[in-house]
């Protein structure tokens, strides 16, 4: 795609978000319910395109959990038309009056929740993304540019083919809410056109999320590390902050919400680390462990530095004593990524310290770290996690998805009646919500 | 400063902000109250220091509206500290659970409102902006680094002479929680830091935002431009219509949110014209037309495209001529700036259609664009005016400085009991916040 192309196809996005802003709510809802009609009714072609790229991928060498991510079978099929239809229960994220305010006899402020515009999101391998970012994207009103991995390019392509027969069973939808891109290239080429893409959410490796965020001025959603962290306060229960620490580090290892750090109160060390050996050998894990770690027990591989910085995407743990909860705090919040941490603590106390000073988008207090999840947050599905301080913050579901505007109505109130030393006082009344 | 520096006083922010975001309500508004009350009982050296300004502005050469803008007076102090009493009485924004969701029996899920960290701001001139944003970062509980005019120095100074006497009155306030900057090139610096600054607030030209948005990674709240239009509708109240045209204008013609563009409907423009012509020679006004406006009235200035793009800021208008309603709306979501922008009309489905299709932060029936303010709305004050679709929009106050964590609580919650063919179902039930 050429340059012309490029704003085409926003500019496209662009009117269809405009019309998208005054969908009535049972229609998102009812196309919401099609489409997962459609993919009930379409398991054939949408397996078929994933074969083709099954096949192409084992061609090209790739293995294991890639190829398995990349696998759709009519069960999957079933679950993700299943959470179409739950995004359809979920109430209307835009629309909603957030406050109304009299400033004055006659001038009424509205605060109301809007969809935020056109969003562009670059996502890697796994095509059951798709589904679901049409189903959030279409509930909260928004148009969007998708460009899913090169591996699943068949099921993409089959999923997308769905929408032609969705705008054919819901007419008020607007055409080209949401688009397609199939290069890279074309992907980065929006990036450059503020005025006319919104939002930009990179959901994928490190190295495509910081790509991204270096590559453009427009506001990025997404985390790029994940480098999640427990500490093993000495009120834990052993087994099961155990349980909790290979839940949160084995059940899916390449997970962003993972664990990678251990921090363990030295008060407890002696007695938790050989459980520690003890699990880590029955489960193929690799650890890791800090100076005074390996004193107590040596056949810890050893850290340096940078293992607190690292994600490491698999097996291994890195374990480091520290000598109170203050000094865990302060590790997470060094070298952590705000993404998601937690403690293991029977101490109420000890808890409440941890989950008010940990600068993270979740905390968890004996919890696995693998929950932070939009769908497990009840979000209905998520367009990914954000380790931002602004917007939108951990899991990111529809509400993540809309911002406000204020409406201001007056019957010919002029700012002049309001300065000077005879200035009108305004009432700032907060009006009820409920009958707008 | 030297970068050593710049990273010391970011990370002594830092330190604050993590002991500012468990800071009691009852504190932080003590402080405020503290803080009204020293500006009250020193208006003595805020004069004196503020003199100092105007004596080295007069000397530069600078006058008229720059110079008054610079002028603090008793009366002024006395509204500023009132401003902070009002800050006290909002409610604290950070805090507050917003919501509270059961995910399974003994897993619970809070999302409450916390402060989103380090923000620097920088502004132009105004000394008056300094204890404003300073009762605003102190009751979201925020660490702040400012920068203020080279015009308003000593003034500037005067007011951060105030925070060492706010300490001893509030022990329990951080030390380093709100920190001044002397120097442009130490706030750019600053920019460099996404680790250690969380957002970045830019407070003046339209030049001063683009170079700082240009210079960073880190998010930025504010506006460059702000060109508001006035759709004048066939419907509207002709004597009403052209008030708030004037007042929209000429109240404050230099303030982002002064009207730049009237959108003028065919239907009634050679009724209107001359009424605009009228009042233009009585208010010293220059009046712009595109060509149709000129074949009513050919004494109107003609516009050039540049001009539906500029933001005049001094005593100018363009006048546009649109065919309908729709025509208007295409011209404001083209040339607007998404900041401000009105509907002149009685007509309540013209109204209607407007606001739900106007892609601007603050929209306006029948009311002045001039009202686009935080006071004014209600806020209590306002950090800044966003025309962001992201995070904050419009008049910032209180809520646009706070974020949101999750916190999960369980009791040795594992996700393995949540995944695969045996896997638990979730509860996803919303409980009351109001008992937390």
């Amino acid at each position: 795609m050429n340059n012309t192309d490029i704003v085409l196809t926003l500019t496209q996005a662009r009117q269809a978000y405009l019309l998208m802003t005054s969908l009535p709510t049972a229609v998102k809802n009812n196309a919401l319910i099609c489409l997962a009609k459609l993919i009930d009714t379409h398991h054939i072609p949408l397996l078929q395109a994933n074969q083709q790229d099954l096949a192409e991928a084992s061609a090209t060498g790739l293995t294991g959990v890639l190829l398995h991510r990349l696998k759709l079978d009519a069960n999957k099929l079933t679950q993700l038309a299943d959470a179409l239809r739950e995004v359809a229960n979920l109430p209307d994220p835009a629309g909603a009056v957030l406050s109304k305010t009299l400033l004055d006899d006659g001038l009424v402020l509205l605060k109301r929740s809007v969809p935020i515009g056109v969003i562009g999101i670059v996502f890697e391998s796994r095509p059951d993304v798709i589904p679901q970012i049409l189903s959030l994207i279409l509930k909260s009103g928004n148009a969007v540019v998708l460009k899913g991995g090169q591996e699943a390019l068949h099921s993409n392509r089959a999923f997308m083919a769905l929408l032609p027969l969705l705008a054919q069973a819901v007419p008020e939808l607007p055409a080209h809410w949401a688009q397609l891109l199939e290069s890279r290239e074309d992907f980065r080429a929006m990036l450059a056109y503020p005025n006319l893409l919104d939002l930009v959410i990179p959901r994928g490796s490190n190295q495509l999320v910081q790509s991204i965020m270096a590559a453009t001025k427009i506001p990025v959603l997404g985390h790029a590390d994940g480098i999640c962290h427990f500490y093993w306060h000495p009120s834990a229960i052993p087994q099961q902050a155990l349980a909790l620490v290979l839940d949160s580090k084995i059940q899916y290892p390449s997970a962003c919400n993972a664990l990678e750090t251990l921090l363990l109160d030295k008060a407890v060390a002696s007695h938790v680390l050989p459980l520690l050996m003890e699990a880590a050998s029955n489960h193929g894990l690799t650890l890791k462990g800090c100076p005074d770690s390996r004193m107590i027990a040596p056949a810890l591989l050893p850290t340096t530095e940078d293992d607190w910085r690292t994600e490491y995407g698999d097996l291994t743990l890195a374990i480091r004593l520290v000598a109170s909860i203050d000094e865990a705090i302060a590790h997470i919040n060094q070298y952590g990524s705000k993404h998601t941490d937690g403690i293991l603590a029977q101490d109420q106390a000890a808890i409440a310290h941890f989950c008010a000073t940990v600068d993270s988008a979740s905390v968890m207090s004996n919890a696995s770290t693998r929950f932070a999840d939009g769908f497990r947050y009840g979000l209905g599905a998520e367009v990914g996690i954000s380790t931002a301080k602004t917007h939108a913050r951990g899991p990111v579901g529809l509400e993540g998805l809309v911002i406000y505007q204020y409406v201001l109505t007056g019957n010919g109130h002029m700012v002049s009646q309001y300065v000077g030393p005879q200035a009108k006082p305004f009432k700032h009344q907060l009006l009820p919500t409920i009958d707008v």
